[in-house]
């Protein structure tokens, strides 16, 4: 099926994806010198210019702020270590609601160290998700579970499908109220066999966040070898297709962790090659 | 909870465990001087040796075959090389038969060369297991669909899930005849939020092979870096308990493709360290 190209005002940037060379300043004026109207700060960028600063700056450059990466890691080895994630996480969601951002990513954290006990650690990121959705409701943050690619789920989330992600939401935020759902990145969600349908299920309630980049054949790291969008194998046009057939009108977030690759360039160039690919292949 | 012990003699060999120092002629002479009473060639192995050659061996040694690794890899870009992956099946399941083993493992392959079509691939996974099925009943050979770990949906298998295979077994083989089964992998699987429930429908009936190994934190390479037993995060008693509540009474297949250790190691070590990790920690 051909899909025509998508909205390029709905492009936004992740700001995992040019971390290595700019800080949030340069990020804001690159968005601003390409046309980006999006963007989403990680939290070590946005602590470096501080919350209210980068919100006036926000604001000035007319950027959307896509969200907040990131909140979760609430699984822990004792009740200290438990609290301290739920600290971190009520602080999160101050920065989230200072930068008015449509959501906190939420990612919500593996095995506590020498644990295997998965099933305990999935309790943990629903209890942890359960005591801090009161605040964010408060400050008005809708939180985003992200469901993270299976490979993940040892040391960065135990929450791997959307299914399971969706169930929690269910449990959690029973009426679909607007203040719980997920970020759905093409990464870590392509391969599903489900995932047309939990996408339906999803809802443009639940949609709280749409990412892209590609999954590259081979991947030679875990972690930092994302593709550029049309260097991979990831159908995005159709994943774009389901979303908005379930009523997502968001934007179109970019995140790319390429250390042998993207993180090298020049960002300014990266920003101009997420552009174009994002109107050629997505 | 706690489990008792693994019976021993349900230990079995994989050969991708010990590939890189060891024939298959040196794997079944190891197997019988540490009292391993199970084996599972891979065909490369198993062409060195010669099919007939190897049942003749695996016999005198005493050793079941519980399984032929592998089967599969059906997608291909056009009709002739979906031909020749019917073809190499034919033979895989011939050769299957000559050595007795308890199961082919179909590995069912990814996207063909150039292609983002994950469900065009799937189609081709169900007809191809279809065109040979009919086969593998004639020989008395049991088709285990392996779901592999979704990071492999590209390049190795698009069944990822054990939900998916099932589905794939209850479509192509309604009435459960023995015929079409999975093979049930932890490294594969462990993470899978359904996997307890997969497991209980699968039953006896379809579990046809139970692969150990464990998921190492960090883990630094996607393919070459799987863990001994014990090494890694998978609680295998309580996955080992899943499989026996479900019915299944067969051997524990270790394989482990480790390029940085286990591969470097005398084999003759890494079985006496099998069969202490299967006492200890499966």
């Amino acid at each position: 099926m051909k899909h025509s190209p998508p909205d390029p005002s709905l492009l936004s940037l992740n700001t995992a994806t040019v971390r290595e060379k700019w800080n949030l300043e340069q990020m804001i004026e690159g968005c601003a010198r390409r046309g980006i109207r999006g963007i989403s700060p990680w939290r070590d960028k946005l602590e470096a210019l501080g919350a209210k600063e980068a919100a006036a700056r926000f604001r000035g450059a007319g950027l959307t702020v896509t969200g907040l990466c990131r909140g979760g890691m609430f699984p822990a080895a004792d009740r200290k270590g438990r609290a301290a994630a739920i600290a971190d996480n009520l602080r999160a969601i101050d920065d989230a609601a200072t930068i008015e951002a449509r959501c906190l990513v939420l990612v919500v954290g593996g095995l506590p160290p020498g644990s295997k006990d998965l099933a305990g650690a999935r309790e943990m990121v629903r209890d942890g998700i359960g005591e801090v959705l009161d605040h964010a409701r408060s400050a008005g943050v809708a939180l985003a579970i992200e469901p993270l690619h299976p490979m993940y789920a040892a040391d960065r989330a135990c929450v791997n499908t959307l299914a399971q992600a969706l169930d929690l939401c269910d449990e959690l935020d029973r009426g679909a109220s607007g203040a719980l759902g997920v970020a759905v990145d093409v990464y870590h969600v392509w391969w599903d066999p489900a995932l047309e349908r939990q996408i339906e299920r999803a809802g443009e309630k639940r949609i709280l966040a749409f990412h892209i980049c590609d999954w590259l054949v081979p991947t030679t790291d875990l972690l930092l070898d994302r593709g550029m969008m049309g260097d991979g194998v990831i159908d995005l046009p159709l994943i774009r297709s389901w979303v908005e057939a379930a009523g997502y009108r968001g934007f179109h977030e970019v995140e790319i962790m390429s250390a042998r690759n993207w993180w090298r360039k020049d960002p300014d160039e990266v920003l101009a090659t997420c552009k174009e690919r994002h109107q050629r292949f997505c």
